[in-house]
């Protein structure tokens, strides 16, 4: 119900969806039954494993997502969260709220044994490579140990979805030297080198672009305030080039000529091509798909989830966590709350 | 001392200023006098207004500023940040170590009076406007009222050397409603609502490029992060696009025909244009030129220290320092250490 272009973009992403995953056996489409309805009269030929699960509210922008989960109890992003709760679906996908998302995941599924805090997993592509940003908005303040976890389930994304052989990770700072950061970033430093991770230390903003790192740790306020940055200088840059290239006629032909590279690039960036954000660390798979995300964008999501019940990604971060803890508790650190707490 | 490309660039640079700016009446060029001399005799006709002052040591990037700054009695930044403590200068600019030099100039000049913390203000450029970034990497943990300071003194810069009338000043935050934020910017915000600034709240990255903004205020961790990551991803789009646009004779035509797009924009954002940030909030005009910076570059770096002499900034920052403390003592806002400190 959360999407920007209504039911019958969903219905169709859904149903190419499932023609390219003949593995999925039950597909849930949760929301108001008329409009599910009507959506799907549409269409020839519904696919007999879509199944609608009727829910009267909607959670909206303004509601307050935690107090919302609360008094809406029939809402859509409830009752789909209730499904994976209730071990009808491995998976849920919303175009919703992402406080309202997290809300009502946090609350009905908890987070994975120990993991602290569920985080973000946005996947920025470059031309090189691909990179996560963990936590890209779901935790305003952390603590170190919050940032070492980011890095361990980040890591586990990259290997398992992105195909990366040994995700490098990195803490996103002020400086590329141990002793550049903030209390937090400083401690999780510290915390970063004794675990099973491919460590690769501090990073910059300039190392986004140049395939240094594979996935990036940060808390929510930096990782919400980078992917937006990112998001809207990619826009504004070309909409600028956009701008300049059609301002005369042989502008306008130079560009036509060179159009192919202009589509690489666009095809590369499309916030679409990913499918949408994970939500790791909590006890079930959920990917938060763009508002604005049309069938292609809805397809991609489904396919992401599916990658992500397939290689049972929660299992492994379970794994990988605990590990890490071992490791933590054997080399006597103890992480200490930072002073940016 | 600090550039990449040497001494000649940097007389060559200033030589040009000097041509420029009948209005300057000595530059002092502080550093070591064998290698300046011999860069001057490369040039005919000296200018009579340049003059050498020797300095026999420099500090590197690997010093630790505020200890190199106690212990290298005759660095090069040392050195010209006493002509303008002595009053022979009203003016520095280096090339140098950021930290360096905001350790030589808090050490030896202070801070203005009201003012707790000096301010990296960074101009970045975007199709429709510039804004300024404060502070963009001086102060890694910072407190509400730091946040104040900054947004008058950036908006004290944004009227008066880059001519915005009156410049929308807003807290970079991780949503634009009043509840979004952590601790720091929310009292930040109630902060700003305070005083005598054209103040339009939190922005987000997103803001940045739609001419939404002229002066974006926040801590020197996010600030940091965020230039770099600015700069990165300039680089890195702009990279890639060179790349594919000389893939193949096609796209080359194309990309010929339409190079004044290219140049239209690469010369609006070349960081050499703004000359390079200034230091505000202390008691003298600093500038960090960028240490890539060529002739242009400092020819810029020279311009904006003689707007900033001539607008005297400094001077209108301390009014409008002691208004807003005024305002805040009338409104009884008292400012409150936030729990991020």
């Amino acid at each position: 119900m959360g999407g920007d272009h209504g039911c019958v973009v969903v219905i169709d992403g859904v149903s190419q969806a499932l023609q390219a995953h003949p593995e999925i056996t039950e597909l849930f489409v949760v929301g108001n039954q008329a409009e599910i309805e009507s959506a799907l009269a549409k269409r020839p030929g519904q696919d007999s494993r879509l199944r609608i699960v009727h829910a009267s509210e909607v959670l909206t922008m303004e509601d307050k997502p935690a107090q919302a989960v609360r008094k809406k109890r029939d809402a859509s992003i409830a009752r789909a969260v209730d499904l994976v709760k209730q071990g009808k679906a491995d998976a849920i996908i919303s175009q919703g709220n992402t406080g309202g998302i997290l809300a009502a995941a946090h609350l009905k599924l908890r987070t994975l044994p120990g993991v602290d805090r569920p985080g973000i997993a946005t996947v920025i592509p470059t031309q090189e490579n691909n990179f996560v940003l963990i936590d890209s908005g779901a935790n305003i303040d952390c603590k170190p140990l919050h940032l070492l976890q980011f890095a361990v389930m980040g890591s586990v994304y990259a290997r398992e979805i992105l195909k990366v052989k040994n995700p490098r990770v990195g803490i996103l700072s002020v400086g590329t030297e141990d002793i550049k950061g903030n209390d937090l970033t400083l401690e999780a430093f510290r915390l970063c080198k004794e675990v099973n991770l491919n460590f690769v230390g501090n990073i910059e903003g300039y190392d986004l672009f140049k395939n240094r790192v594979d996935v990036v740790v940060c808390d929510g306020f930096v990782g919400n305030i980078v992917l937006k940055t990112l998001e809207g200088m990619a826009k504004g840059i070309f909409g600028w080039l956009k701008a300049e290239l059609t301002r005369n006629p042989k502008r306008k032909m130079g560009a036509l000529l060179a159009k192919e590279a202009f589509k690489t690039i666009s095809l590369r960036m499309d916030p679409e091509a990913s499918g949408g954000p994970l939500l790791l660390g909590l006890n079930g798979n959920v990917l938060k798909s763009h508002g604005s995300a049309r069938e292609r964008g809805i397809m991609n999501a489904v396919r992401v989830s599916t990658e992500a019940i397939q290689n049972q990604i929660n299992q492994v971060i379970c794994r990988e966590i605990a590990d890490a803890n071992e490791r933590l508790a054997a080399a006597k650190v103890f992480p200490q709350p930072a002073a940016v707490a």
